[in-house]
């Protein structure tokens, strides 16, 4: 394991979290057999740490349009644009898991024209890049693109407002330098065991 | 009143809103005069909205280093940046407000670099902005700065998270084509009746 | 009334000026109330100063296909994009006068895409900003959208004509740190008396 | 001779002008040979025309801290930087020609940080670039640079001011096709006859 | 294996290509177990294939100041900003063998500022950057920047040199859409057994 | 004849060269009249030099579906905007002799969409700009349109290999500082003597 810092920020200690902080981070410890840099270096500010989730949830978990593998191909394509170390390596990682191939992350996170997608998940990333870039230029001609894609209208929802998330996270993760987990770098590169 | 649409997408009807919902907006609403159009815009989706408002008390409401209206030209000045005109126009009645100072609001949407602010506030504004057009270059030397111009490291989270949620917010607003209260254009211009 | 300087280079005294600029400054003092900054600003330099207004003039003030507030609208728009201080403060009141219309100097400053204009003005605007940030790049498409929205080349001379002159115009006023008078940030806001 | 049009807008007669635009336009033809295609094309708009050229001598024609070549260095290097072919290569000549040097104007059109210039020009183009793309950064710093550079106030506005009348000319002839006349082509390239 | 195609352009059979290229082929496919797809898709052009690898040999093979390692962090820095999937994966693959080190390449394609490198190293991507993205701004002040982190001038060749050569070499991949191997996604990633 | 530097780097004595190199310097000045200084630039690194030439011949001398002069125009525009003073002006000169049009070289690198061109060059220059500038957004319909105007797949693969070559090139000259002979500058501008 690296002793690099995760964050120029100090990180608490999960003894003293409040509960609901520490609980949850013990679940998904619990689930992966680690725990996420992004865990620790937000729970510096507790308010922010349950509103981030609670809003990452809301966008990541829930039922929708478009499958949870859809959703992790607009984060790491627009963590690329952005230049966002964790997120694309993170996120790189439950992509792969997500959409059981070993290739799509990288491939989404350096050039999704180039990437072994649908033609549909090519206009859902156009549009998701559209919001992360240049989001003031978005006008019914996009909506006209997507529903020809046969996107619904929550659909784009759902595309805008993760990329709207990720606009967030990216620029928080760069500003505190969090620094992402070694685990994450190989997840999903190996063919599973039976 | 205008009859535009204030959004792309449907908006509830308050009287059938989940109550933690009605009640927030109930409360805005008797603060100040009327519903900002952003709580009906975003309670298309009861949990994002949640997460969303959560999310922006935890910055704006707390307390901080940074001055309310400091925080507010955060927001004015990033929302210029990405061109937001919900953004523009509900924050900047706001700064106006907070800041008590008809013209403000109107120069850091401009320029920040030539409004009428302190060389502390137009550190925070470079800040701000970098964190919100190119949070990727983000290094120490901009942590030194802030630090010379008498920002903690605690300050500096608060700049850079306000940036960074309102690179969400003025996505989500574009992208719905969210449409700013006709009552936000004069409020804070006039000197106030005593 | 502000004490800050109105330009980083001397200001005349109105009565040592030549007398047809003393006159001109009279005559707009006698019409607006007070005297607009680039006025004082621009008296540095006599013989630019009556080059300027004759171009000013022979383009805003002249019959036009375009109407007086669309051509404000054009000001307004492109300057915003400049992040001009001075041009978007005191056009933007001379548009909301204009325009008899207390909110769309605000949308068109932030994003033309999202003002409540007609689709001509949209492609007005659209062009405007074109020859202001891309003027190499035009070509015959550009006059057939335009020809097609309505506008015959005589418009279209005036639409790129006033923007190119507001290309100088913004250049000037943020090199020699401009200051809009007071007076603009309300203008065009409050209804009419009657 | 080419047989292109020099502009997409009419060419009124020369014998059909205005007395005073004739008379200038014979001037300058008994002075260089030919009449330059700027005054035939922008000749369409007598007023535009009036107040263009008299912002141009106001600016190119009077006594200055900047030699006439070091302001013909300002256009040829804002010029290229917009791309403008009628800008670039006509004033390319008339460098040329100022300088008597037949090899300056290429280099300050295609990138004027590798020119045969003096230090003290080089900080000027630079100012001048900016006041071209990125005006509404300017601050104190630049003048600072300038003032080093040996540069008085009087002498900065100048740059300043050549740089944003040629922000206007620059566009003005990209929107109305302007082309340059055969003859600027190899003006001041050759060894003068003695 | 893939069946994707590896270029938009003809493949030639191995068995059909001049001995000269033939060989080179078979020797890299010996030492690395397959044939990277860039000997394949650039064999349509024989000449071009045969410049092409002299000159990255020329720079990657030879005696250096910088490591061969080092090398390779500049080809995927710089093939990174440049979004070339091929020489992200490819280059990236070989990064990891060439530093043992199973993270680095991830963290220099999607940001090297944030990288686990030296500060040496970190001057010497700034510079490889600067070369791919604004060469025509190289000046004097870069070359100190790199005296001062240790480089000779012959180091500073070489690194200028790798990028300029990246920035056709990814020109190239992108234009005839040139697709990575599968196994270079894996390749040292895994610790080597012993 | 002068006496600035031609590059950062030492010159080596052509006497001292390697027999290939020398006769290779030698056969251009006898064809030429003189040595163009990149010869004697690159120089410096004896592979590189053999590898870059190589390159070069197999692009520009082969037979192809571009003329000669075509692939010139690209390399103009190209270089003109990557702002590379050398290439612009030797490749200048040799445009305009290869064309015999003394004035297409200065448009085209000027702004290649107001040159004196043929709309097959039009849109030959629109992909090699592409593949400059932008190589990564590059798609099927880009080979739609210059399908359409009359080229095959072996002439854009020439467009986008040349734009690419030159990539190399300007960034090459632009880091040492390559200066152009001084008898690039006037060569094709005269009437051929007859």
């Amino acid at each position: 394991m690296s002793d690099k810092p995760i964050s120029r920020y100090p990180i608490p200690d999960l003894q003293h979290m409040p509960e609901d902080m520490r609980s949850r981070i013990l679940a998904v410890q619990e689930k992966s057999g680690f725990v996420p840099n992004v865990f620790l270096a937000l729970a510096h500010r507790p308010d922010e740490f349950r509103a981030f989730f609670a809003y990452h949830d809301a966008l990541m978990e829930k039922e929708s349009g478009l499958s949870k593998a859809e959703r992790e191909m607009i984060v790491v394509a627009t963590s690329g644009a952005n230049q966002c170390h964790y997120c694309v390596v993170a996120h790189g990682a439950i992509l792969r898991v997500r959409a059981r191939d070993p290739r799509v992350a990288d491939q989404v996170a350096i050039n999704y024209r180039k990437a072994d997608i649908t033609p549909r998940q090519k206009a859902m990333l156009d549009f998701a890049l559209k919001v992360s870039l240049a989001a003031h230029e978005i006008g019914e001609e996009d909506f006209a693109v997507l529903h020809a894609a046969g996107f619904s209208d929550e659909d784009i929802w759902d595309i805008g407002a993760v990329a709207a998330f990720f606009a967030l996270s990216n620029r928080m993760a760069n500003m505190v330098d969090m620094r992402p987990n070694d685990e994450f770098y190989l997840m999903g590169r190996l063919p599973r065991e039976k």
